[in-house]
């Protein structure tokens, strides 16, 4: 019984594992429009019937893929001062998430209204801004708080990404920072 | 020449009523990922391409219907001082926007990454705050400034819709807008 589970466990990553490099594939070759999900599990070697009973549907497999590649893989930079290292964070996120690739991610994961994968995107940079408080903290500094930061820096630039009424600037980002710390 | 420009842009604007018309009796029978365009096509009368030509895919159709329906019909509440007009205003929003309507709608607008039904459906909101800014120039109040009431009022209680972190309850709403008029 353990061992049918284990085995299944392999399994049920091996699947996910081909599903996820199957839909980053295809998004490099069409338009996200195009993608079905037949068309995901001839490509896999699965049935479409696995990926509807795992994901739900399309939108919610978009999603997943889309917060698996945003997970983080280091910590942000440690520039010796709690204003640079917030500074310098902002400016990077900022960038990325106002790249096409990232505005196609941040709008496949909202995509999902019903899964996890919103919070899990948005747990990602509260991790990072705890980072840089307990660092700022641990230097005698006087520190941010992360949900702060969320609402007053990481909001605004957020809101101009997606809906597109001004561009989210290095200028503008710093302004912000700027003000946050200040107040 | 006149006269056939004008009998298009009447069929036209037919075409768009009855399309919008079709969509949202689809919403109200069924979940919006079962929505195809040859469905939509065939109860409101016209082709598949039709619909191509004019709305390019289902994503940008679903942004455009759903911001047809954000349009405001109503000033905001005049409750006799800024500060009350503000608050009135920001707590009615962020009700309709965290309602499960409301998520559907900005989904829909912000699963248009080519459209201009993002920027459209912030121009409302700026629009309100606009009139409210003028409301409290006219009685002699210091007034705010809407862009700045986006970024540090709206911006983050969408990005707590949106991302699912937080519940933007009346209180936390409050609260926002009481530090952005002391700032």
């Amino acid at each position: 019984m353990a061992r049918e589970m284990l085995r299944q466990g392999g399994r049920s990553a091996r699947i996910q594992a081909e599903v996820h490099r199957t839909v980053q594939e295809l998004l490099k070759e069409m338009d996200r429009g195009e993608i079905t999900v037949p068309m995901i599990a001839e490509k896999a070697g699965v049935t479409p019937s696995t990926i509807y009973r795992r994901w739900g549907d399309l939108s919610e497999l978009l999603a997943d893929v889309a917060v698996a590649r945003m997970r983080p893989i280091a910590d942000p930079e440690d520039t010796g001062a709690m204003a640079s290292d917030l500074e310098a964070f902002i400016l990077q996120y900022a960038e990325e998430m106002s790249s096409k690739v990232g505005r196609a991610m941040m709008s496949d994961i909202l995509g999902s209204l019903e899964g996890d994968a919103p919070v899990k995107c948005c747990q990602y940079t509260y991790h990072h801004l705890e980072t840089l408080r307990e660092r700022a903290a641990a230097r005698g500094e006087v520190p941010f708080e992360a949900n702060e930061a969320i609402d007053f820096v990481v909001a605004p630039i957020v809101y101009h990404i997606l809906f597109g009424d001004r561009e989210p600037t290095p200028g503008y980002c710093r302004a912000l920072v700027r003000r946050f710390l200040k107040s």
